[in-house]
């Protein structure tokens, strides 16, 4: 069994020495509790409510850079895999909304979030790599960041390459819904988890930040797509823990003849391509034959 | 605003006579109430739990067969639009667990399940063809039918072909889940319908039929995900309505700088074909060129 956690923290933008320390704390208390992988918010040093570029850009980072470090340095102290989200400055004048993935001292990804939300796309260059997937001590694990979530296709291709947990910093806005039902988001990460039969760990922020309230939704997701801790859906600050047994997600059998990712019918998904790009593959082909 | 009723049946395997008018009572029921769109079961005149390949044959019809041109005859004379499945003798040898749209007395499409679930695969041919999706007098209305429903894939199909509502007629097989979850099978339809923004209505069996039970989850959920009446849940027969404005599903917009549809990465996606098939679509290009 291998203890997960989601740290669900209150954070303020432009606050990163106190945000940082929030993200010290409970990783060490996540550590401390038994959580082997630790997941926490996206863009956790700097807040998210940007006023503007200008505002975001003096708060980022290198994936070297100060936040990076300390969790570089508390991988390799607490002997942990944490995923943490930050607000990166890359070559020339970039600013991206990256996902880090640190093991034991060692940065094994840098992701970039590729489906920007709302005023993101003012700020961000989105990204162009598709999440990555990394083969570590507790398992194989990937990143990808809030919105991203949304897009089945995005999901879909980090099971493909093996992810037996989705690791996911999230900042999700709060928004109305009736009564008694869950959040949007956590029921997209619940299906999410199902069709693909992998884990999902979504930590969330909580609390408000200049009028964005958050739905504090952080949440632990089996295979079976039902949660396993939370979801939290509260303003309160709050370490998720639940202990799993990784290698069901390496089984994506759900009945005597079926399998989850065997079952696709890529012939007909082809359609897709047809549908929605100008042209198809054996016409792309076509012009490369010239 | 447009009414929709889902038919939840108790049906039974071989019963062609008590199902059919089990169907017709609820269409009439329905239509009475105000619905313009009735969605039925899967497999409704046949039932289900067939005991092997020759049963189902043995109860197989086609698209102008008794069931057929009863739904045909009651879309005419009761001015609505019906979608609802059965064992559908096809050419040759073949059986398909199909589903027909009709509407004022015309049989708009007719679509063979894709994704098969368990022993349908030994009984069934599936489907090579995308769901199809009609304009109809109420709005454009797509079908698939029940397992399809967990390929993301082919959500997304029917939302790029224009679906405003996508009408499933289902038999999902009652699985364990844990206390005060919903079933899983009706968590996927709230995450599909919110990552396309399109109405889904999900018509289920109900009952038991040869020891196998039935979630009886009928549900209709708009564009946001959450239910507009049902999820049932529950073993009794129970016509579920809503009035909705189909036009809602038109706006894929969820945020001043976002849109479901245009904010997928086509050009990340094509990873897909690289990670999935055995060569990229540069090196099928290659091998085309020789």
């Amino acid at each position: 069994m291998t203890g997960i956690a989601a740290c669900q923290l209150r954070l303020a933008v432009g606050q990163v020495d106190v945000n940082r320390a929030r993200a010290r704390d409970a990783i060490e208390r996540a550590a401390s509790g038994g959580a082997e992988l630790i997941v926490l918010p996206e863009l956790t040093p700097s807040g998210y409510a940007f006023h503007d570029d200008a505002e975001a850009r003096a708060l980022a980072e290198t994936p070297d850079g100060p936040t990076a470090r300390e969790w570089q340095d508390l991988s390799r102290r607490l002997g942990v895999v944490i995923i943490g989200g930050f607000c990166e400055r890359g070559p020339g004048d970039t600013l991206f909304n990256s996902a880090v993935i640190f093991e034991n001292g060692q940065l094994r990804a840098t992701y970039r979030k590729a489906h920007l939300w709302d005023e993101e796309t003012q700020i961000f260059t989105p990204g162009d790599q598709p999440p990555p997937v990394v083969d570590t001590s507790v398992g194989r694990v990937g990143t990808m960041i809030c919105y991203d979530l949304e897009f089945p296709e995005w999901t879909r291709l980090a099971a493909l390459a093996g992810a037996d947990v989705l690791a996911a910093p999230t900042n999700w806005p709060l928004a109305a819904r009736p009564d008694g039902e869950r959040p949007m988001e956590v029921v997209r990460v619940q299906a999410a988890a199902s069709v693909n039969r992998m884990f999902i760990v979504a930590a969330d922020r909580c609390g408000e930040e200049r009028s964005v309230a958050w739905v504090g939704g952080s949440v632990i997701v089996d295979p079976d797509g039902f949660p396993l801790a939370g979801p939290v859906a509260a303003a309160d600050e709050r370490n998720l823990h639940a202990d799993i047994d990784l290698s069901q997600a390496r089984d994506k059998k759900i009945s005597k003849h079926n399998d989850v990712l065997a079952d696709r019918r890529l012939d007909l998904y082809d359609t897709a391509s047809i549908n929605t790009s100008s042209h198809s593959d054996d016409a792309r082909c076509s012009m490369l034959l010239g």
